[in-house]
């Protein structure tokens, strides 16, 4: 009977971030940051098209990054949302990011129904998002099943919500991704373009 | 910067298993040794009144357990679903449950808009659920948003959901865990009982 599971973020990633100078000081340049974030989990073939990082937007500073990792990981809830949202609790030593002060979570697609719900358990207080659940679903990932008020059912428990930003720039990593030849990992058999 | 998270079972838990004998032949059967571990939860301490196993029902077999470990753990994504999915994929070496025969997750609660989400894209093909999102709710535990079609909405995607199955076995563990003064984990602000 397993008893552990763990998630590692890439051995590449920290090589990559030591390499760039992001200044993270608007929405869209933590949007450019993410999105090429997610065109590099594409690159080294890590993990699907998606990327999100929480910030502490105040003071620019970023807290945790997370891509994709389902196939690299070999677990169904390793989507960018939850290893960057998982990383940055892991940071503070809290499950309950509202105690440590205004986080905001920076995806580069809007999130699937399991990172919706996942949202508000984080204790993060804004979300930013980069491509629709359209663009998403155009490139053959399956988004879930959530419920169509979903932005404002977030704002009405007080976290900010900001869609679109940096749409075209997201959903061209999707594009990148099926040139690439990248497995659309949907369960009950995977589509390959 | 963190570069990796893991959640393990808590150290009773193998102990508790190896004291047990259930013949887990039906869906009762299978909730009852779910609910005890819940209530095990609450008695050593180590995280919410919820629990969750993976079962292959043909051959009556146990594959992985969970408990909610979000106090334990310190993440907000530790609900008792999310990490006995993740066990049941561990256990086969695969994100997708769905192509290692017809799985069941058993979950002492109906599941929260995070778990609710996580079920699709497990590949288990069936989920039989315990108290109702009302029984959380009453007990003071935030369900998120949910669609209201959630349970035929799993139908459509060829997931069986049973509802209510030892409805008011599992709810008294929620009464246990209030009268052992347990915490409810809703970010920004505990309540305590």
């Amino acid at each position: 009977m397993h008893k552990t599971f763990s998630i590692e973020l890439p051995a590449w990633l920290p090589v990559w971030l030591e390499q760039r100078g992001d200044d993270l000081a608007t929405d869209e340049a933590r949007m450019s940051f993410v999105i090429e974030l997610a065109r590099q989990n594409v690159r080294a073939g890590t993990g699907g098209p998606f990327a999100a990082a929480v910030f502490e937007p105040e003071n620019h500073r970023l807290i945790a990054m997370g891509v994709n990792l389902v196939t690299a990981s070999g677990l169904s809830l390793a989507h960018a949302e939850m290893v960057a949202l998982s990383l940055a609790q892991q940071h503070f030593g809290d499950w309950d990011l509202a105690r440590h002060g205004e986080l905001m979570l920076v995806t580069s697609c809007e999130p699937c129904a399991m990172c919706f719900g996942a949202v508000p358990w984080s204790g993060v207080r804004s979300m930013v998002c980069g491509a629709r659940k359209e663009d998403a679903e155009a490139a053959g990932f399956d988004e879930g099943h959530k419920p169509d008020d979903w932005a404002s059912s977030l704002r009405e428990r007080g976290i900010e919500v900001s869609e679109g930003v940096l749409r075209e720039e997201a959903t061209e990593v999707f594009d990148f991704y099926r040139a690439q030849g990248g497995v659309i990992y949907n369960p009950g058999g995977d589509a390959e373009f």
